[in-house]
């Protein structure tokens, strides 16, 4: 693992300051955890930033976390989400789980599924 | 707390037979679930069986657990839902979890929803 | 799809107005929400009103969401159900979700989980 | 609502046939659901299909949903995802919940935490 | 079951009073919850009652519920855990939820895990 | 960030082999997630590692995650946990969620749950 006090000066020239809930993380947690975040929240990786946000934003609204929900908001309106690709996230965000639950309540065979999914891969390639 | 010998005898009579995973509980856990699930799964309680085994399969729906889906839709048959009181549950199953998730993900503010919650209820009361 | 304007005059006209977080949605997808809502909030379907909000409480109760917890219960108690009605599902809330933790916590067999569900519906059914 | 028999002939159109789960739902669902899977899963929105049905795979992944998992990737990849974009996926799957747990085993301010936030947002901007 | 008002004279003694929560539930559902309570938070059990608390916690961060982490962090320090150890739980309360969540995105094969993890048991046991 | 040949080194050392689903993860991501999982699930920290598996076990049940409860039963066997401590997380499992559904069915007042909660902390410390 690195160096701790290179991690507090890392986040505090990325951030501004350090958090209060990274402060009180153990240091070994923090140091595994903020090389991941500074990538993934605030420098490159192969999906783009605002896309990023934008499946933050999804997950955050399934598990109901209303730091997250504002965290991944924010950042991606700071990466340039615009309003109408926030809106369709609304919709998107609740897309999955809705027929998660239609699905896990009709006990659906999975085979039967795996069937079907793989008719419709072939119907769209013809 | 009951006496564990008795619970057991009860669990016979009631299912035919202890399933495996009720005698891998604890003793006093057993005893302290089983005159719940014998109430409120075999015998009467304010809501009628079949809905409340309607209602277990919307939660396992969403929990997404595959023992359960199982057993609240036999259940509930057993308890006389028809077909159509199921299939109607694939979509209850789906309805509080989609809102939530469009919510969440709109962060939207708690004050203004009950506000706004409570205008309804005084409109459909006039 | 319908017409964005009926879907919003159809609104008002049920609930008095279109709540914020009906109009933050797109037109798409609130014109294909809202006639769901109208029917298994405000209609008729085979499942009671009131019973249909009991459901709905008992899933709010397991996704942990405040918003549909108050619309629930507010919805139930509109639709007729009684304080004893709302506190047996206090206790159905946490049937489903107990009984799945402890079989999980078992890796318990699933098709074994099946063989005795299903020996217990021979059983009931002598 | 739509016409039941038009919204089979038009999933058959769109997907080669109509998968049983869809056949499960009750008419009215069915009619409502089809034309947001129509367009958000077959069809053009705002946020591109590939990023789209990668917001899918990590909702799927978070709601430990196998249908949907199975679902998103087969779409993802039939929109172009490429192995590495739905490699990021596989982390980024993990990285809201597991900021969420920390900062609710911390039972961490929201005001703080929103304080801090707009601090960074303030930071980023100068 | 039980008595119900020896019930509240036992939880009044242990508690000092009986909270509002409980009062809310049905006599029936009480009597059963409450011995369970009353030992595996006030008692003694296999597993020290520090942990047990922290075992809450953990799970309560995953479930985000405010209710249960005030509680369970509450009861793990008057149980004497230290601050060290709570810290360890932020990131152990993190920790499965984020394997689940990249092995869900992996869509990876249970018998290869199986298999693989079966492997290291046999290479840690040489 | 460390170097990704020697973490695969540093894991088939510890594990015998590395395993697909962590081979299957972006190089970044592995490298700052094993020396969390090294020490963590292999090596020491203040909570012993028999408790640390047990926390997990009960976070998997929670989550409904097969891969993770196989992981850490497993894992807590090794490191010395007994069939009766096993048995216990069967209920504790499942003990803060049933008490997170009742709470939440109850919209139960977060300020009163808070007050409660410390006249218990202060009757407990007479």
């Amino acid at each position: 693992m690195g160096n701790y006090d290179e991690t507090l000066k890392d986040i505090e020239a990325t951030m501004g300051s350090v958090p209060g809930y990274m402060k009180a993380l153990t240091e070994d947690v923090l140091m595994q955890e903020w090389p991941l975040m500074k990538k993934y929240v605030f420098g490159e990786s192969i999906i783009p930033a605002k896309y990023r946000e934008m499946i933050g934003l999804a997950v955050a609204a399934n598990t109901r976390c209303p730091y997250c929900t504002m965290f991944h908001t924010g950042a991606a309106q700071l990466n340039g989400a615009t309003d109408e690709e926030i809106q369709e996230i609304y919709f998107l965000a609740s897309f999955t789980g809705r027929w998660s639950s239609m699905l896990f309540a009709q006990q659906y065979d999975m085979e039967k599924f795996a069937e079907e999914f793989h008719a419709v891969g072939a119907h769209l390639s013809k």
